[in-house]
């Protein structure tokens, strides 16, 4: 199994090199990854410039780019031989609810997804125990089963990893994505030369962290393995929105 | 009705000078858009450096950040009133089938739609005429209709207009996203210093532009409105999921 | 004469459409800014990927990087015919003293100057008054002395001009460059999501602004003119440096 | 002894890592270096955003920003011990002629200066062998000398070192900076989408590198050490430009 590993903390993340370490007998992996922490960096797609590629003593490659620029370009050109699979993280923190919209490890998962390979996207619930061994454990074990897991097309798997050692782990849990609460507003600041600034406010708590969702599991001490899909489309709004575009036509 | 603009092409470009034009008379528009072109920022949200809002002479604010930054500032901090609608664009390219992934003038209306207001992205799909008063139009038509379209939640539009007169529209189409085929291979290239580098390569033709797609729609001359949703669950998976991992339990 | 225009500001800024009307009637002139503002970027050059060139429908160019790199453009490609003079301004602020050395106003005429063009930084000594005209016309003067001024080589002008009506200005002062007081400390600053980051502090004040400056010529509404010199060696310590190194051999 | 290292390679570049070990015998080093290749930045300073300071494993701290940030940020703020000295390198390339212009290393050392630190940039005059300890070795000599260079206010050091091992270097020399020849035009490139964009040109061969120059005295395996000042007064032109004003009053 060739397996390509990435993220977006940056190619010398601890959480990456926990991965590499983890997954290291399964077969081939090949590490490329941002030359830089790049979180946030959802499916950005760097078109304006070319990349450059850096290799490094422990065979880790490095872009000078996003998460999903990462994956693109070794599946696109990087590399002779065609990959099995994508891996993306550990990251550092979770990736829970609607994090996923602007989480640059999903987006490395989902471009793995894109391009035709089954994709995992894997997240520390951090605690600051920093297991990440447990979360490599977590993934070798999915990787690992006999049974092929048909998706359907254009899906891929978020998991998230609560951060304490193995034997501590509740078990796993299929999810849905929950949703957090509103953002807190955004944070005016004045710098030293008197220009007033905006930081993005914080993650909004609340929301709808219920039953089922991927924000109960990790909170109960599971792991969470939710489907995410790459197809935007809402195939269940076709039927309403055909409706009522009849005024409009 | 408070009406927010954005874009991904900037707050100097001239899709959303149209977009303004045409929906003037419909209430109150604000505009807060990036300060240079971000196609292709996806959903990035900017959370290591405070952000810039800057207001022009003409009204228009404009935020040294992504589409993402912008209507979150401006939903969630740049206003005391709040808005009734987010529109994004008019995007001078098409965004069709899985552009909508990494596309910054969609992921305008998925935050718009993120933080509970009803959102829309608008592209013309280019062929040189540039013909914005018609995209502009489209979106008035769809504002302007009486019976409330309720998409359910977490769901935006994602129209895609000819570049053609008004007159020469053929009609509105419901749609699905179609899929690009497979992108091109990365493309080498060695700097003026001699080190090599990669660009991404050019978006793939083919794919699945079939009956139904959104690809289908403009190509017959149609304006293609297609739902996309912001809840990435693939609910129908949970099921098949849940007995995947019996084995791992 | 055609002369080459450039900032630091960016393509929209007003002071560089006010050097581009008070200048028009010289000659020739074409412009070559960043597409936002790169205040600070010093002689920054771009060497790590291509940049992007824009023309604007007024016929201003603008460039995807810094004030060195659109000078450098501008003229090692861009253009068939050479230029015979570089002004870059009109910067919205002082650049006095130690400024210069981050100054991205004088990085692009020190650019000028370094591929061997006669060249000049103007910068507005802002009060908020924003008289750019009557820097404009400083320049203006400038370059249509008949006598040919012979600065040496590798040497430019870098000219401040009190924000006030022209008829307000006190004359004209030949000045070396003052030094700002210790700079202060940087600050501290905790952002929404917890983590610390530190603010470079804001220039100091004190220092040396005394006689024969081009702090005390502006301050006594003077305009200030400077003659900056490009080669860095410092011709007169290269005897001490031998003496010194006899210890060394 | 308190010594600053940073350098414009990042805080990961072996010839850091090398300056490093060669002088950690003589008192308190600490290192603050960009956390990516900065090289060409000059004196850029950031002061759009705050800088994020992160401490790794082996006590080095990196800076999301350049040589300069990483300078300002340690002597005015970082630390509560004052500094002695300020080292910058070992940049993985020459530093000669007009390079200083642009150099982030040479930055780097001169924002030391300018906030009152006697500096010395040191860059390997590579040929691939890379010998940084030879550079390292030299460096370390110049601060063991017993008496102290007294330059003159306002001046650094620009030392480039032959790549060779020590007891092949052919001894020391004063030089002046000397000059590269007119850089190659700028390279146009058609990016995949079909967008044109240009290269910076290479840097030019031939200009002034004769006797006396930094580029004669590595040519001929001599370590070349050449004073640079920070003060960009040209104060023998401060005359000629006197009377060619008169014209002007």
């Amino acid at each position: 199994m060739r397996i390509l590993l990435s993220n977006d903390d940056g190619v010398h993340s601890p959480g990456l090199l926990a991965l590499y370490d983890g997954l290291k007998d399964l077969g081939v992996l090949e590490v490329v990854a941002p030359d830089r922490d790049h979180s946030g960096a959802s499916n950005a797609l760097t078109l304006n410039r070319p990349l450059t590629v850096e290799q490094h003593p422990n065979g880790f490659r490095s872009v000078d780019g996003t998460p999903t620029d990462c994956v693109h370009l070794a599946v696109n050109g990087l590399f002779e031989l065609p990959f099995d699979r994508v891996i993306s993280g550990i990251n550092t923190h979770a990736n829970l609810g609607d994090d996923v919209i602007y989480s640059g490890t999903v987006a490395a998962a989902m471009e793995g997804r894109h391009l035709g390979l089954p994709a995992i996207a894997v997240s520390l619930v951090n605690n600051g125990h920093y297991h990440y061994e447990t979360a490599a454990r977590v993934v070798k074990l999915l990787l690992q089963q006999e049974q092929p897991l048909v998706l359907g097309p254009r899906s891929i798997l978020n998991v998230n990893v609560p951060d304490v050692p193995w034997n501590e782990l509740k078990g796993f849990r299929v999810t849905r994505l929950g949703h957090r609460g509103k953002a807190e507003g955004a944070v005016p600041v004045t710098c030293p030369r008197g220009k007033a600034r905006y930081w993005i406010g914080a993650a909004g708590v609340g929301g709808d962290a219920g039953e089922g969702t991927d924000f109960e599991a990790v909170l109960e001490g599971y792991v969470s393995i939710t489907p995410v899909h790459v197809d935007m489309t809402r195939h269940e709004a076709l039927g309403t929105l055909e409706e009522w575009l009849e005024g409009v036509r």
